[in-house]
């Protein structure tokens, strides 16, 4: 069986005692998330959210792309959120590799080239990545600036939150 | 106290009990996941899923944009997964706009025309989205063939996952 047909049986238990028909779409709590897609996150109970509360958006390294910037748009002006999370975490798979090997092996790997994705944003520091996906959202006109930005890393080892500061305006 | 604050503390208590510092980076089940980033989607009480064993990709829409197939290919590439899941649901934000509309009410509400995003992809037919995604992985040159890409409408008035079939080759 593979893992996907578990998945779904275990998902037939879910709905069997499934209780959440009334919530409706837009967050209750009014805030949405930008988070690593890493296994080790689960965001809802780290953050202590029930079902029905935020807006979770996921991606490799917690990037505002223009894919979460889309999605944090539509999040706000059409379903109401007011403020925005954005968390890294320690030991993640962005650090551990560059773009362009990562291009390379890939060329290698499987005979042909690609148009997208253009980048993968890897990166080396972790608190430089969080500030700079702030500042991409700070800076775009559609995000209105009475929306809090805030970031953090959380720690896989301890299951801690850390506040990153915005500090000064970074260099390009 | 802002929900971002309240969030906080609950993560403190998270941490508090915290026993899932063993987890490494590649996920145990070897799954990844692309689902909406809707509120009433909590992914892995519904898939059965626990901490550390599967991808989880979100947007809005779960639109298999170019970021999500970075996302896919750092996935299954640097990460070792090898089966892929693409979730939408009932009820999506997705299918109450159109792009244009959004475009124009953003360019009025804010005085300022942005360069990104490019496109919101709003769509009006929940399972074509969901064929139109697995199609755009189906053809990607570094997503191998033999990574099994099913689809899936999530109903959030049941629960319950009912599987979309890939069907015939979509027109443009």
């Amino acid at each position: 069986m593979s893992v996907t047909d578990e998945v779904l049986a275990a998902n037939r238990s879910y709905s069997s005692t499934f209780q959440l028909s009334h919530l409706v779409a837009p967050p209750s709590r009014k805030l949405a998330v930008v988070a690593c897609m890493d296994a080790r996150l689960t965001i809802e109970p780290m953050l202590g959210l029930k079902t029905g509360e935020a807006h979770v958006i996921r991606n490799a390294g917690a990037i505002v792309t223009e894919d979460a910037l889309r999605s944090l748009i539509i999040s706000h002006h059409l379903l109401g959120t007011q403020e925005f999370m954005i968390i890294n975490h320690t030991d993640c798979g962005m650090l551990s590799f560059q773009d362009a090997a990562l291009e390379a092996k890939l060329r290698e790997t499987t005979g042909t080239a690609a148009v997208a994705p253009a980048a993968f944003h890897a990166f080396s520091d972790l608190e430089e990545n969080v500030r700079r996906q702030m500042q991409k959202l700070r800076s775009h006109p559609w995000i209105p600036a009475s929306i809090p930005v805030r970031g953090f890393v959380y720690d896989v080892k301890s299951g801690l939150l850390r506040e990153v500061a915005m500090g000064k305006t970074l260099s390009a």
